[in-house]
């Protein structure tokens, strides 16, 4: 320790929030280069070889063949398949100097494409599953918590290619498998949950999350059932339709002084109606606006959900991708005088012609009370299917606890996350866009089917941080820790000096990686470092070196005991 | 190789001109995405780690600490340094959402420089080597030979920081053995050469050229003595001045039709002056214009060599930087009317103020034939240090093979090469304008002094395939291979593919890497492919099976030898 590159803080840096990014700071295995850009420290760069040998692992197992491709990318394949808009601002891009167009690239599914296009030709070649580890690049509005979501960062991204559908099945089944034999060997705590393939197109996806508080991504999940999702892709189970035919007419009321959900209920239950009225019966209509990429012009959009419940901004905009979403500003509510803040109501809308969508609730025969379409004034007993014809439904409305599972099977529990791993099948969009066939045995071009596979490798050392640490620091696990063992000489007695390096060289016979604790510091700071740091195991040569022992201490447990000198290099190897 | 992500091809790509580039691509180990940027494939890949793992052995073995940059940086570090703006349009610079100036990492003095600011404070944490892997980015203007002058690259490239020059000297030699055997483990045959240390700034400066036709960097070298130096890095060794006192006036003359130096020489041998004159006796003054970086203006400059040499406008280049130079333009002409274009002498220089720097051969005392200054004139017997005086000498002439060598050890030879590796002494530049200091062991501080090295990585496969390839493909060295072994099943016999299957599980077995090509093609096909591959050594399994005996090939020579199907996997192991 006392050559390596390494200084240690005793304070937390001033813009950490989460422990990982604290931790891996204060241990020096990270360092701040600009805003959501890092880098790595000796201590860091062993841990990042470790997890990438592990992912490098598993997919060789697979099958999966490692290429390399460049972050620097043309625009053109980005082009053809529309991502180079759709991006937005999240896409580094940059010209060179002839003023031609090239972005940093955020994934590489063009790029894998057009590699297999022109590396194959007919059914013979397939299946093939292709991975690289390599630099990405997104330009986060916020990029937190460090190394958590970094703006450039180190993902492990593979492509599978198939000719039929069971291939895909098969290749993404396989990918499924590596994934959590991955996350078991770094020692990651995951949940996996159905998710949204958003911006990405194809059809199933899951991600892997690793189980934290401090995750960004919320999931929920049916204990009873096992059912899990990301909050984005929980579908809303529809109630059965209802009879039209024996509902009350609706009924406009002057309803003044009733800004909220609550204060119209109060407000409906005093009419006399012989009914008490919830918030669920209220259908609250939320207008926003969206813009596909690259169009010019938002269009209006209503939104009916339930009045019990809030529009969930993050599933709102995961249902309306690739287009973006915006709540509607003062000028929106001029442009359009029809919109009676505070009133609006389905017949209004449909009226002008704008775009209603519905919580999946809000089936045929339910009755809502709900805006009028003029101020002060809302309408009870508006009937779906009879007063109003919705355009359809949206995943829009928030998903709470006590939800009922999509798949009928209990009840939801909400938790948080960090997405680890993302598995997609993309089938057959990029392979469309970019003209990727093959030959079939039977002598006809089948357009090639695709999945697209990712690990975030930087991620993965912010999320292993994550779930092992203490107050005290860091506590790897043993299979990515920059070094097995930790020696502290404890004090300033020659004799524990040369104990310690002959443990050291036994150990490193035995094939551990050693950090030997030769600096000239005092104990205190020699073992708060070894807790900081983190690795698994603790051989302290102190006082007891008199009687012939050691002290070895478990990291993770805490536990302490002594060993005799002459053994600790066969018990430890 | 029926699974193995390959088609090799039979056609030279049409932008290739160098073997390496046509190989490499024909072969199937890298593929072009736009211009200078490649992906890699399978087998590429496997070369490049094993190259990266030749470079991290070695740099460890020198006591380098491996840390990893961002590729992605921000301007400010090189703001402070002047190379934001030194670097002109080789740097690839764009804007983050917010419209904060990033630049794709050229070379990381800076980072480094503020790295270990952050990390030392004092001379205990000194000496300390680091070294990463990683990305690099150059927008070259000419983009060439594949993977040879890429714009988007991998380098190794280190820094070391002591407090003493003394420790500089160590770390430099510490790295010129490193580089020493990390080349030999390479198979590469290098050529150490004096080195200008251009824009980077610093003092002892030596390339690494791997010896190739194809190379784009000149070298000359005196057989005799040993001396070695980029033609950029030449010094011309200066004759001792001469005695004005015996030299004639200096007389002008109608110089008629002698619009070249050969004319001129004709003409003024045709005046009957007693005397005969050469080329080497005339005095050619080559006007460019110089421009600092960030500088609006350009200024005249005016270069006067002997007219038996041509101005190198890379070794002027290199002797201006950081400052670009360009000839004058006709705009430039009109602008300056004293300059009359084909006569222009030291004497109208002078006179208008034009900085004037000469040649290291014209010295106090030589007469030369030059310009008049005016239209169809020239003067004979101008005498330096008499009739004009330079203000300093300037290395742009042309160094030629037989022009004596600087250590005055013989005569020069030229070669070409492929920079390598390059080795500076940067000194305390970057550590002066970063504030890089450390508290002394006598307690006060001390400026840091750095060296920078740097090697090639995916250049190093390039330069490689240049020296180990003939006209049926690659041949690649042991070290560096993707496969050991190359097993080619020769015919259809069931017994063969058997055979050959358990020769490749043996020698898997034994720790070798194997490629099997168990493909259903031609006999024809496969031995081109394997000569294509260029693995070291090829078994065939053919005809002999039926005798006991397989066939070894050894690439490199051609040998062709039969051995024991029992015998063969001891023998290669």
């Amino acid at each position: 320790m006392s050559g390596l590159f390494l200084r240690t803080l005793r304070e937390d840096p001033a813009d950490a929030e989460v422990i990982s990014h604290k931790l891996l700071v204060r241990a020096g295995y990270v360092r701040r280069v600009a805003p959501g850009i890092y880098s790595w420290l000796p201590l860091g760069m062993k841990v990042l070889e470790r997890v990438e040998a592990i992912i490098r692992d598993e997919m060789d197992r697979i099958g999966g063949q490692e290429v390399h491709f460049p972050a620097l990318l043309p625009r053109e394949p980005y082009e053809a398949t529309g991502r180079w808009t759709e991006y937005g601002p999240a896409l580094f891009r940059l010209k060179d100097r002839k003023g031609a167009d090239y972005l940093l690239g955020p994934t590489h599914e063009e790029l894998f494409t057009l590699m297999v296009k022109g590396e194959t030709s007919s059914y013979r070649d397939f299946p093939v599953t292709l991975y690289q580890i390599q630099n990405k690049y997104r330009d986060e509005e916020r990029p937190r918590a460090g190394i958590l979501r970094g703006r450039e960062f180190v993902m492990k991204d593979s492509y599978s290619f198939d000719l039929t559908d069971e291939g895909l099945d098969a290749s993404y089944a396989r990918h499924r498998e590596a994934y959590l034999r991955i996350f078991a060997r770094l020692g990651l705590e995951t949940q996996i949950v159905s998710a949204m393939s958003g911006a990405m197109g194809g059809s199933k996806s899951e991600e892997f999350l690793a189980t934290a508080d401090s995750g960004e991504d919320t999931y929920v999940r049916c204990p009873a059932s096992g059912y899990a999702a990301n909050v984005e892709a929980v579908t809303t189970p529809a109630p059965p339709d209802e009879s039209v035919a024996d509902k009350p007419e609706a009924v406009v009321y002057d309803t003044p002084d009733t800004p909220t959900i609550e204060t119209l209920v109060d407000h409906v239950n005093g009419l006399g109606l012989g009914r008490t009225f919830t918030a669920a019966d209220t259908l609250k209509n939320v207008m926003v606006k969206t813009r596909l990429p690259g169009a010019a012009e938002w269009t209006l959009l209503g939104v009916g959900v339930p009045g019990d419940r809030e529009v969930d901004m993050k599933r709102l905009e995961a249902s309306v991708a690739p287009a973006d979403v915006a709540l509607l500003e003062d000028a929106d509510f001029a442009a359009n005088p029809f919109l009676t803040k505070g009133y609006i109501g389905p017949v209004g809308l449909a009226k002008n012609g704008v775009r209603y969508l519905v919580d999946p609730r809000i089936v045929t025969g339910t009755a809502w009370v709900t805006g009028a379409d003029e101020h002060g004034r809302h309408v009870v007993d508006l009937v779906a299917g009879r007063d109003f014809t919705p355009d359809g439904t949206i995943e829009a409305a928030e998903v709470r606890e006590g939800d009922p599972s999509p798949d009928g099977g209990g009840t939801l529990v909400a938790a948080r996350g960090i997405e680890m791993g993302h598995i997609f099948q993309l089938g057959r969009k990029y392979a469309d866009a970019l003209g990727l066939t093959a030959l079939g045995a039977d002598g006809k071009p089948a357009t090639v089917t695709m999945g697209s596979y990712g690990v975030g490798v930087t991620r993965a050392v912010a999320a292993i941080s994550e779930q092992h640490a203490d107050e005290k620091g860091l506590v790897w696990p043993a299979e990515v820790a920059p070094y097995a063992v930790h020696i502290v000489i404890a004090g300033k007695d020659p004799a524990q000096a040369e104990a310690a390096t002959g443990i050291a060289d036994g150990l490193a016979a035995a094939g551990l990686d050693v950090l030997l604790d030769d600096r000239k510091a005092s104990p205190g700071v020699k073992f708060a470092d070894a807790e900081l740091l983190g690795m698994p195991t603790t051989v302290t040569v102190g006082r007891g070196l008199a009687n012939g022992v050691v002290e070895v201490t478990d990291r993770a447990s805490g536990d302490r005991r002594e060993v005799p000198l002459d053994d600790v290099v066969a018990e430890l190897s």
